[in-house]
């Protein structure tokens, strides 16, 4: 007897920005796997139980999850922001892929959420309202000589580059060395946006000059958006700039 | 005096995925301007207007409404999805960019939402769970040939592509020739995912190897996206198949 798997976005972390579907889900599911900080988010009831791990058991935590919904249970797996974006979705197929058979069975629903790129943009005007790109800058999945021919090839095609994933502990030097790469290719007045826990409290939202850009200015949570050529600011007076990539383009970055 | 101005996005279609800060706003403004199928989507009072005009009118309907919000209403643009993919979040800010000094004191909230890639992406897998771009193969904004290279740098990359505004009446040959384009770097096995009205009652979503991918397959409606050359498909017994892009890159592609 099989049963359920949600995996569940939860956008980037202010209630209003849950959609109504995932709520749903949350009501329905009896166990909660998660990295602790989206499973510390959620508002439970007696009757359902959470299970916390840390943000790099990423496939055990799907295994596991699967596990349990294969034995018969309701089981949701959530993510902050989109679950398809550098997060559980991929984890989960993966677990089915290489898993046992009966791990097919399972009904899985994978919900959708306000992924971190479009959240922080949102807060600034349209930085991605032109063609753009998202590259996770973690090396733990890819090497890093792949990265940077990344970042090179969207730079050089007039790509907006959203980074998620952009530094940590154990990544401390990877996004100054993406910074370098970045300005080879751009202009030196390019816009980049850190944009942390946006719409969240704690938001804090910074526009730098490519040149001036520093790696202390993004921690673990934070999304980097580095415009294109074409990338604007507007100024307004009393009220925070916007930044805007026009939807035309003459094809001058090239 | 100066109004306000709200650029909401609806989500992909399906109520469940319209979030709760959208709809707040959606009961706080008095004029809703936007494409007709977006403001119908809409469930107003009697005291609130809807001002539909066609999907090729972006500018003048960015500028009627910062009028209209310049006059002191409260006032909202609509988008499906996301406003700042490929929507009204670019238009408004190109026309504050270039419009009178005094738009520039609106008060601008923009609201994000889930956009199409994002919905297509959670029903049939995890196409996005790598690094990905999306480009909208739309040429009324930028010249056809920056497209090209565009799709070619990101194949040539690695990135998965998921392609908003591929075909239309007025751009019949361009998914086609996108289509070539993308075969001669790509394997012929490719995943190709035609995503149409993802959450909708009229759903469809059609899975294609890029060998055999038409365009007669998509239509406005429809978010196309192409695998990487690691992008998997995971078959199921009485259920549909999954399509994942595994978050391990050995840089292989390259």
């Amino acid at each position: 007897m099989s049963g359920r798997l949600f995996v569940i976005g939860l956008g980037p972390g202010n209630r209003g920005q849950v959609t109504p579907e995932a709520s749903r889900a949350v009501a329905e599911a009896e166990f909660f796997y998660g990295y602790g900080p989206y499973v510390e988010r959620l508002e439970l009831r007696p009757d359902q139980t959470r299970i916390a791990s840390d943000n790099r058991e990423e496939l055990s935590r799907a295994n596991a999850a699967l596990q349990k919904a294969a034995e018969g249970a309701s089981v949701a797996v959530v993510s902050g922001g989109d679950p398809g974006v550098f997060a559980m979705a991929a984890a989960i197929c993966e677990a089915i892929d290489t898993g046992p058979a009966q791990w097919r069975d399972v009904e899985l629903t994978i919900i959708p959420g306000v992924t971190a790129m479009l959240a922080v943009a949102a807060r600034i005007g349209a930085p991605l309202g032109h063609d753009f790109c998202a590259i996770s800058l973690s090396d733990n999945l890819k090497p890093w000589d792949l990265i940077v021919r990344r970042l090179e090839a969207a730079a050089s095609a007039g790509f907006v580059i959203a980074l998620y994933n952009p530094i940590s502990k154990a990544r401390p030097w990877q996004l100054g060395s993406a910074f370098e790469t970045l300005r080879r290719i751009l202009p030196d007045t390019t816009p980049v946006i850190f944009g942390r826990a946006a719409g969240r409290p704690d938001e804090r939202i910074e526009i730098t000059p490519l040149s001036q850009a520093r790696p202390e200015q993004a921690d673990m949570a934070t999304c980097v958006m580095i415009g294109s050529a074409e990338t604007r600011i507007i100024e307004r007076k009393g009220r925070a700039p916007l930044v805007y990539t026009p939807r035309f383009s003459a094809g001058s970055n090239q």
